[in-house]
C-alpha cells in the first residue's frame, strides 16, 4: 500500500521528483500520483495489492487507447466535415497507428518514468506506445475526460497530426512557409536554442519569425522537428486568417 | 439551412414536438436540434448542405461509436478491477455488438425519430443500432461528454449491462432477489402498469417493493423487462449495502 501512503503523504524525494516531471510533462498538476506510477509500472515486477489484483499499466492502457479513440474522432470529426465515415476512420487508424505511438512515447522521453525489471536489451518499441496509452488511461482517472482531450491536443495533434501531412497534400511545413514568405516578399527567420529543463533528453526551442515578430514556437527531440512545429502552427495561423478575412 | 434557422427561431411545430420528445427520452435538455435531426437523417434522403456536404447520420455514427467505446472502457475498468486488459476488452465487445446496439435501438423506439426515403421493409436491422450511435455522436457534439457519459449510464448500462450476466453467474436478477427474499423471510411485490407517456410504443413501468418498502424501478418495452430492470437496481443496492456494512 505504499500508493496509498503516498497519496496522504506526499512528501517522498522521488515522489516530490515525480510530481514535477508530470506537471512539466502534462501541463496540468497531476492530483493522485498512483494513476501515474501504476503507468509507468513494467509486469516484469510482479507487483500485487493487497487483494493480490497485478500493479501494472496494461489495464491502463487498455482506458487509454479509448480515450485516444474518442478524442481522435471528434478532433477530426469536426477538423474535416467534408470526410465520411470511411475516411474518419482511415485517418484515426493512421494517427493512432503503433508505429505512431511508439514515436510520441519515445519523443515525451516517457522511458525515464518506466519501473521494470527487463535488461534494457529486452524493451521492445510497443513498450514506448504501450506507456504512452497508459498514461492517458491515467490522466482520465486522475483529472477527467477534458484534462485528457487537452493533453491530447497539445501533445498529439498539435505537433503530430497534420491531415494536410496526411493525406499527402503538404510535405513540410517549414518549406510551405519559406515558399509562401518568398512569394510575398516578408523576411522569416528561425531560432534555435537548446532547452532540457530537468529532461535526461536533449530538447529544442525553436521560434519562427516572420517579419521580425514572432509567429509560431515549437519544441521537440530535435532541431528539424521543432522547426516543423513551429512551421506548422504559423501555418494554421495563416489559415485561419485567410478564413477571417 | 433550415437546420440553422431552427436555431434561432426554435418555434415550429414539429421543432417543438422533436424537442420535448428528445428531454424525455434524453434525460436533460438538448441545445442545438440541428444535430439530432442529422442523427435521424438517412443517407436516401439525398439532402446536402450549401457547401454540398451530404447532410445524414453515418458520419456522427462514427463519432457515437467512439464516445460509446471510452465511456464503456472508463466504466468497465473501474467495475472490474481484478478484469485484465483481454478480459475488458471482451466484456466491451460483447456490450457494443451489433445485435446488442440494434436492441437498443429498438427499445428506445429511435425508428419514429429517423426521416427516409426507403420503404419499410427496406430497413435493415443495423438501422436500429446505427441511429443509436448517430444519437450519441450528436449528445456529444450538443452537450459534451458528460452528457454523453449520463445517458450512456442510463441507457445502457443501467439496464442493459449486467457483468454478472456476460459471466454467466446470474441469469436472472428477478429470480435471484426473490430468492434472497425467500431466503431471508422478506416479502416482496412487483407493481406493473402502462407507461407510454407520448410515445407511440407501448412502455411499462415497474416497481419492486422489498417489506412494503419500493426498493427498485424498471420501465421498458415489456413488463418483464422491466421487472429485471427493478430487480436489477435491488441487486446492486443489496451489494452497496453489504459491501458498506
Amino acid at each position: 500500500m505504499n500508493f496509498f501512503r503516498s497519496i496522504i503523504k506526499p512528501a517522498s524525494k522521488e515522489d516530490k521528483n515525480l510530481y514535477y516531471e508530470l506537471k512539466e510533462l502534462l501541463n496540468f498538476k497531476p492530483i493522485k500520483l498512483s494513476h501515474y506510477k501504476k503507468a509507468f509500472t513494467h509486469r516484469s515486477l510482479k507487483l500485487v495489492d493487497r487483494k493480490g489484483i497485478p500493479i501494472n499499466y496494461e489495464r491502463l492502457e487498455f482506458l487509454g487507447d479509448a480515450m485516444l479513440g474518442s478524442v481522435m474522432a471528434s478532433y477530426l470529426y469536426k477538423k474535416v466535415p467534408k470526410g465520411d465515415e470511411g475516411y474518419l476512420t482511415q485517418m484515426r487508424s493512421k494517427v493512432v497507428s503503433r508505429e505512431h505511438l511508439n514515436t510520441l512515447g519515445k519523443d515525451l522521453d516517457l522511458i525515464r518514468f518506466v519501473k521494470s525489471n527487463m535488461a534494457e536489451e529486452h524493451i521492445s518499441n510497443n513498450l514506448y506506445g504501450n506507456i504512452f496509452e497508459a498514461l492517458i488511461g491515467a490522466i482520465y482517472l486522475d483529472r477527467g475526460y477534458n484534462y485528457c482531450h487537452q493533453f491530447i491536443y497539445e501533445q498529439v495533434i498539435l505537433p503530430y497530426v497534420d491531415i494536410e501531412r496526411l493525406e499527402g497534400k503538404i510535405s513540410s511545413y517549414k518549406g510551405y512557409v519559406i515558399e509562401w514568405c518568398q512569394k510575398n516578399k516578408k523576411k522569416y527567420k528561425f531560432e534555435s536554442f537548446e532547452d532540457s529543463g530537468n529532461q535526461n533528453k536533449k530538447y529544442f526551442s525553436v521560434t519562427l519569425s516572420v517579419d521580425d515578430k514572432i509567429m509560431g514556437k515549437g519544441r521537440a527531440t530535435s532541431k528539424k522537428k521543432a522547426q516543423e512545429i513551429a512551421a506548422k502552427r504559423v501555418y494554421f495561423a495563416m489559415q485561419t486568417q485567410m478564413e477571417e478575412s
